[in-house]
């Protein structure tokens, strides 16, 4: 798909509708959510997707920016379209037809007035799978991080269990430009063993800041392989430091799995 | 990976151990199993990663031939290798090594003599995953046929009962060069429900013939959709007739899932 030419309308001239999509991806094929000069990415593909098929200019809002190689099965986006021209039936299988197997918008719907993906969103859940068998498992290689060796579920279990509750994630997270804070409420986290070697993590905060999850699945695979206590997790969030945690676990296992909005304004239909 | 030179050695010379291998791939970027010249084949990337650390030549042969697209979870490949030369551990470690994430050697050993792949088979296991929710799920879409309409499964729960027992499947495969039978004995089928739209159906025989399974879950699948009634599918398989049964369902949902041997020659160990 190229850009769309310099005279194609906004939609600010006319009556517009705040629109709410859900959105699937497989993150492989793309550099990851925010649109980028020069790079295929998923808000990039699907603002021309929606474009083409509303035949005006528009701007997009997403929940989560994944970074390059992060799947989604709950992204949410929102922008503004046309009023006369928007049908949520309609532009669903629209963008569907255009958009292929890598992306897939799940609903559409009118939001109301004011209603944002992201200041909108109460909470963020992400999930992380782990393959932890001796041989890799081709099936499941674009969705799992591989880790043959035995991982004690319950080190993980304690490690991640003291990450609940509002902290300075310094030590998890990229240092921002400026001087963003890095304090993050985490609400919950569950790993679950689902048979076969494949474990799964999830994790719920308010927001996250940029590489918090992987970073903090990297920290607690190194407590499941023993090569530090579970017990350091205070202690390391406590440092405030990036040298402090662990590696950054590999993007493929990663999925923005669900947003959460106050029940009012979830807007929520198919 | 490019073809060995004419002068590597075969191994016939000197004493040799059959070799058992069980292999999972994801068939997506193969031209299907079976070596073919020109193409990208799992046999032939097998065979030449087998090669080039035996150090001899060596000759395949697969339990089943699946076709291009299909994938595999317990596939089982048989050869000799000079009896000096192997050592299943390392064997398994350096075929890891080489073959990166599309296929996966689970376990090797040596099998007793006369064991073969193939033709020491008392039975095959295959899966199909059908996928049945008005979108697609992007994450899954390498794995599953997206069916969008809503399916009986009960339908197709009596469709697939019909087809126990020993039957000519004239209606369901291709038509062999010559005059090969094309009777088979299905052991077993099941419809398996996972949630969330996931509907797993597994078909177990003795063997199977060419695009058998692809055909029967694309007849299914239209009994499923009310296309034509469950209650045919005696009638069906009595046709003899491809052009009786349904279309051949796409090779992305269907996994070689097992291949079952008398108990004494499994010799399964990893």
């Amino acid at each position: 798909m190229t850009l769309f030419e310099p005279e194609l309308p906004d939609a600010s001239a006319v009556p517009t509708v705040r629109v709410r999509i859900d959105v699937a991806y497989d993150g492989t094929g793309f550099h990851g959510f925010a649109e980028n000069v020069g790079v295929r990415t998923v808000a990039g593909t699907l603002r021309e997707a929606l474009e083409r098929v509303l035949g005006h200019r528009i701007e997009l809002t997403g929940a989560g920016r994944t970074d390059r190689g992060v799947h989604a099965r709950g992204q949410v986006v929102t922008f503004d379209a046309s009023a006369d021209r928007f049908d949520p039936v309609s532009l669903t299988r629209s963008l569907n037809k255009l958009l292929g197997p890598a992306i897939a918008v799940r609903s559409a719907a009118v939001a109301p007035e004011g209603f944002d993906a992201r200041f909108s969103a109460v909470a963020r859940v992400y999930r992380y799978r782990i393959l932890n068998t001796p041989v890799h498992d081709p099936l499941l290689a674009r969705v799992v991080w591989h880790v043959p060796t035995p991982l004690d579920l319950n080190a993980m279990r304690i490690g991640a269990d003291a990450l609940i509750g509002e902290h300075d994630f310094s030590s998890f997270c990229r240092k921002p430009d400026g001087e963003a804070s890095l304090v993050r409420r985490v609400l919950r986290t569950c790993w679950t063993d689902r048979g076969e070697g494949l474990l799964e993590f999830e994790i719920e905060a308010q927001s996250f800041c940029h590489q918090m999850v992987r970073s903090i699945v990297g920290t607690l695979v190194d407590m499941g392989l023993g090569k530090r206590k579970a017990g350091e997790m205070l202690a390391i969030l406590a440092a405030r430091d990036r040298n402090v945690a662990g590696r950054v676990a590999p993007p493929q296992g990663l999925v923005l799995w669900e947003v959460r909005y106050p029940s009012d304004e979830s807007a929520h239909s198919s």
